[in-house]
């Protein structure tokens, strides 16, 4: 597997686009196309929240029902969520558009949104972007990064990424691009992560690698706790690359499922270092638990901890906040046989072994704790299971960003 | 029920002392005592972490094996949690020394630590400590408000509370102390709440009620969703009001619940609008949940949502958040029926009805968020069960108390 330039626009046969249309702010780009010159099959996880935005219940009943997509139209500003058979309504006209111009059926094209919940779409606005989106849409790299900055909220950087493998000797590469960075949380969160492939790879298998994945990267990341209407996280596969199909148990199959593993893990990280207000990316990786869902539950609840977090803000090792969380994840342990450390740097210092503090140099620590990408090891001792979770510090930023986030 | 003056001096025979012993600052009282003339019954419920504090460990097994106990040591600064052996010896020698000076068993003597977890206790400090509060205890309300402010960490004052109620004829009152404010979370919380009474009622009596009243008090809280090591809830009752027993079943045990309630309900709250950089109070009341918990998670999670907290810091009517963490809380509801309001000073804003954002007065609105009590009322209409849980906002305090904790 290889890394390669660009985003969504990597593999064969996909076009993006960005552009502004003035949903709720000027001057930035909001609404985001993304095409595919054949039909996709498409896999999707959504949300868990009882709450479900509008994009959100179309989507899944497309990737349940549809038997291709192959467009995704993905405003920013507001969420399309609270707005009840309106909302519906606007998602069934935003593809109606898109559909009429792209000569498709409206069951081939996707919607997302993100943003405030509450207000409807403008679908004045959203139907002239389309036109635009549609007009603008090409298959290059700039298209790609476009597509990427249109879906932004609050993040402060576009996140893509992409990978090359090669199946039956022919070049399967998979794009992705995705977006935070509040409102983030364990069981999908809003959090839009779009990732496509050329791959050739039936529905059923790429359905299957999508709930597999997202236990281990989506799904281990938090921001804030809150676990957003709008979550979404959808692969679309076009074929482009004419390799021999991908079939579960299947060499190749492995192949297929660690590259997308590792663009999901990499856009992960990538949400979790940039939540809200966040100056580090924290990773708790816990270690020799006795079953895999303690060790995600483990890993997640010291990345969720509000106190872990400010500690890290403050450079301040204040381990009994880890151990805190760790206890009151709900997952069972010996607080008198685990041991932790902290990790950056290329450097490691244990803090606590043997049911209480081991005496160390508060400097390094405090210098580790500065890092921009911070490592929390949890040591069990209790099984062979591992997970890794990715949060991010708790800042003024953050409450300011929050505080004031409609106006 | 009256209200009366005082906290837990207030009902016969108990004396309390508050002192500065220097644990961890200068200039700051750090050590208090709760004493009382005759033997107690004691009730008590500890932290659900699994990582629990050395002091909750011994006052558990107290509460479970002694036959009676009549003193109280507590100390701020350090938290003895995470601290093995050493630190169970440390709360031995912490009794053993109150008990020598008492002239008690040291199974009489309970103990309790709020603070930095990981160090050690310093023992001689300590010890020093005990000797200056054996000898300033007193029965008067100055002694109640010295213990009070002796066990406050990040609090910005003293948490005491006092009701009289009359059984048989008797004046039976119930005085109470507790602290807050941050690693606040439902399932006990570093929370200390010392509760007291003169009431004549049985250890098993006093200990159902205890179970009762902390699922709708001190476990609705929250102020940050760090369940801390060391939550400790206890009822003392020392049997001076020399009321008829208390039965359960009996219209005197009704009256007696319903004043302990009030008494736990109160501590709660004042918890809760005093968490760490708090500005306001956050009430959550669902009504017409399905069934009781249902409404406990429905409420307990809009008042542990960071985004509502920094909406309500920023006086920001942004009630999709609210929906949203109601979305997620794990109790399911139907998003179309039930009715969202805010209220405030005497007024009530309807805002979300009919799966929809209501039109309201967004100033009307902004004016509620910005009184120091906010309520938030869910109507869930899907049955008749009623909860309420207290919050805070998150403000820029909060990151600035939490990023710096330890110096």
């Amino acid at each position: 597997m290889k890394i390669i330039p660009g985003g969504v626009t990597a593999p064969k046969g996909f076009e993006a686009a960005g552009v502004e249309a003035a949903i709720k702010y000027e001057n930035r780009k909001d609404m985001a196309i993304l095409y595919s010159e054949k039909p996709c099959v498409a896999a999707g996880t959504f949300t868990s929240n009882v709450v479900k935005a509008a994009p959100v219940k179309w989507d899944k009943k497309l990737c349940e029902e549809s038997p291709f997509v192959q467009a995704l139209v993905v405003n920013t500003g507001i969420a399309n969520a609270g707005t009840g058979e309106d909302g519906m309504k606007c998602c069934l006209d935003t593809a109606k558009e898109a559909a009429a111009l792209l000569s498709l059926p409206e069951s081939a094209v996707l919607v997302g949104s993100t943003g405030v919940i509450g207000p409807l779409l403008p679908m004045d606005r959203i139907k002239a972007g389309i036109r635009k989106l549609v007009k603008s849409k090409a298959h290059t790299p700039e298209a790609g990064s476009d597509a990427a900055a249109a879906i932004m909220t609050t993040d402060t950087h576009p996140k893509e990424f992409a990978v090359e493998i090669a199946i039956g000797g022919k070049p399967v590469r998979i794009g992705a691009m995705s977006k935070g960075s509040g409102m983030i949380h364990p069981n999908m969160c809003t959090m839009l992560s779009y990732v496509v492939t050329d791959a050739v790879i039936s529905k059923e298998a790429l359905t299957a690698l999508v709930k597999e994945d997202v236990l281990d990267t989506y799904n281990m990341i938090s921001v804030d706790g809150d676990t957003s209407t709008n979550d979404t996280f959808l692969v679309l596969a076009n074929g482009m690359a004419e390799n021999p199909e991908i079939l579960p148990g299947t060499p190749d199959y492995e192949v297929f499922r660690k590259a997308l593993f590792a663009v999901n893990e990499h856009q992960a990280k990538a949400l979790a270092g940039d939540g809200e207000g966040a100056k580090a990316l924290i990773e708790c990786v816990v270690m020799n638990a006795d079953t895999k869902e303690h060790a995600r539950t483990l890993a997640r609840s010291v990345i969720s901890s509000s106190l872990t977090k400010a500690a890290v803000f403050g450079h301040d090792a204040n381990w009994g906040r880890i151990l805190c969380a760790l206890g009151y994840s709900g997952a069972p342990f010996d607080p008198e046989k685990m041991e932790l450390s902290y990790e950056g740097g290329g450097k490691k210092i244990l803090i606590y072994r043997d049911g209480r503090g081991v005496a160390f140099d508060e400097e390094k620590a405090s210098a580790i704790l500065s890092l921009p990408e911070v490592r929390i090891l949890a040591d069990m001792k209790c099984g062979i299971e591992t997970a890794t979770a990715w949060g991010c510090d708790l800042t003024y930023d953050y409450v300011r960003i929050n505080g004031d986030y409609r106006s």
